[in-house]
């Protein structure tokens, strides 16, 4: 009972957080015709997320190959939000070179924290270890307790919210992009090859070759073959929203990150007084409940780093789904069934991948020649 | 500028929270025509409220005198539902008999508990010692660390949101009341008493009699002689709403209280689910921000008392001004300007002495006669 397709473009995107959006407004730079879905973009895990751009800070073991596209990625963010602020008319995608400064809450964080900083080190990264008493000096905020810190100036930020604006706005201005407020409920197949999309209404559009950038709902479009699916899965966070008056302005100048008691806390100052607190990491399939014990932990570990929120005001809280992969690792480019792209299972890093991942899938979908840094990453890396 | 008057109710009350709402209830039954004005009726303190009808388990050291009106407002309230219900076509008041449970968490703690008994006892007051082991057999949720508890079987609790909806119907079925969604920008006085009010929109309202019933804003109002003037003060509230899966329900049945390292927490369950956690007590002056260290008390609080919250989702987080007083007393009856009465300053108590509050005025409204349980909480009590 499908409908008559009301167009083809040369690409449709299935979802549309930063990763689905960022590739669809580079793609129409190749000069290809982009139809992106989704019954409600930007409204996910892009919109819940803290957007940290801090590869180093982040660096964790047996991620090593991760790393290096992380900080391509990383590295691409100025030019990248210069451009877009340019295709958006002047819109401000919200970057900001803060840095970040990672504290330790008591001797045992310490350790792990000159664990972190040696391996950084083992790897060329640039690091500046603290004493405690340095890092107030950066940032006076900081508990009397804090132990010591790891100062990391090239890990920067986005306000992903600002930088989903801008993205928005961009892609409303060129005329190759057409955003249909729906959402997908079928793969379309014909002769082993993807051949488009049904949507929820019933409607049918025929495409050229189709991305999959769903997020954590990648694992579950109907129509794609078992084997061709991507292995994502919903990994919950819980995220809140202060506001800095005026008043105690600027409160932070960098991003903090501290290990509380072997737990990860992290403050995200905006430029314009929002304060983002960090994040739980839950497997608990597709709820997306805030709840009491959730918002208890996140203030009791951003509280012990930074005893001052307490006066702040709180006003919002929220859960997300990240979409995490087998590997913790992305899956960027062609499936093993023809027409069929994936650009998802980008688990804690989606804001920081986002120009890395738009500018690899550009590539491919105008060229059909998969960039070397995004060939570790590929679809179909997982055994059957 | 005043514009003319649209008619001239024998009784105009001013404020829109349950006090004022039940008294023009309660009000019009005795055949007096009644205009309440409120631009915003039933969302402040009385919305935020936790609804516990606790004056046993509530009982402060030299509020002995409260303590007689809060019984009888207490003894009140099942015929008052009752009659609620009948006059809004059915609609449940949402009043509910759990009784409450008062538990220590410390040593400490119990012994404040154990004091709290001895008081009670000595005023002839209904309330039983468990021990810890006992209190958990009445609320399986309890922490295992519980020191003790007290149960007072006759202290209960209303959905102080049911009661307002089931006053709002009340009041619109009956033909005597009018609300006016507006707000009183001043009082108009002439030959030395009351005869009327100005709306924030020039509107002039004549009236017989004025109640002012605007709860922490009571001393505010323009035109009222500065010795008239209530001396209310707002108190603010931080309190936060869970929900219980019916995975977990009833998780627990009686209104839990408790007092923890000092602070006092408690937990109101209501039958449909919902799960009430309170509250913050800060002089702020006007100021209903949630707080990061508000939220945060309050969970780890609650979460001391009954671990299991953990698992709740957070579904509201609020905060609201309590009308406080000097003596930590209502204000009811008339005040030294004729024709103006007041009934505010009901500080933590509104939600309790609403019966008896609504049917005090009435009666002074219908009659001119005080009745004896509110002599002693007369405006005039109060020195020049």
């Amino acid at each position: 009972m499908t409908m008559p397709a009301p167009e083809s473009p040369d690409v449709l995107i299935i979802g549309g957080g930063l990763i689905g959006l960022a590739t669809a407004w580079r793609t129409a730079l190749r000069g290809l015709s982009v139809t992106l879905c989704d019954a409600a973009p930007g409204r996910q895990a892009s919109f819940a997320a803290a957007g940290m751009l801090t590869p180093v800070t982040e660096l964790h073991y047996g991620e090593e190959m991760l790393l290096g596209l992380n900080l391509a990625s990383a590295r691409r963010y100025p030019g990248f939000v210069e451009e877009l602020r340019e295709a958006a008319g002047g819109a401000d995608p919200g970057y900001r070179e803060s840095g970040t400064l990672a504290v330790a809450f008591d001797n045992d964080d310490r350790e792990m924290l000159a664990d972190l900083h040696a391996f950084q080190r083992s790897l060329g990264l640039e690091a500046e270890w603290l004493s405690g008493g340095e890092a107030r000096k950066l940032e006076p905020m900081l508990a009397p307790s804090v132990r010591g810190g790891l100062l990391v100036a090239s890990d920067h930020q986005v306000d992903n919210r600002m930088l989903l604006a801008a993205l928005f706005t961009a892609i409303e201005r060129d005329p190759r992009v057409r955003i249909m407020r729906a959402n997908v409920a079928e793969l379309t197949v014909a002769n082993d090859r993807a051949t488009g999309v049904v949507l929820d209404d019933g409607t049918a559009i025929a495409a050229g070759q189709i991305v999959l950038a769903a997020g954590c709902w990648s694992g579950l479009l109907r129509g794609v073959p078992a084997d061709v699916l991507p292995p994502v899965r919903p990994v919950k966070g819980q995220i809140l929203r202060l506001t800095v008056p005026s008043v105690y302005k600027p409160f932070l100048t960098h991003t903090v990150r501290g290990v509380v008691r072997s737990n990860h806390a992290y403050l995200v100052p905006r430029a314009h007084g929002e304060l983002v607190l960090g994040a739980t990491t839950e497997e608990q399939d597709y709820d997306t409940a805030v709840t009491a014990g959730g918002v208890y932990e996140l203030l009791r570990d951003a509280r012990a780093l930074v005893p001052g929120i307490t006066e702040l005001p709180l006003v919002e809280t929220r859960a997300a789904l990240r979409p995490g992969t087998p590997d913790n690792a992305p899956i960027i480019g062609p499936t093993a069934l023809p027409g069929l792209l994936a650009a998802t299972g980008h688990y804690r890093h989606g804001v920081l991948l986002t120009p890395a991942t738009a500018e690899a899938m550009s590539e491919i979908l105008a060229t059909g020649e998969v960039p070397e840094p995004v060939k570790p990453f590929s679809p179909q890396r997982f055994g059957k």
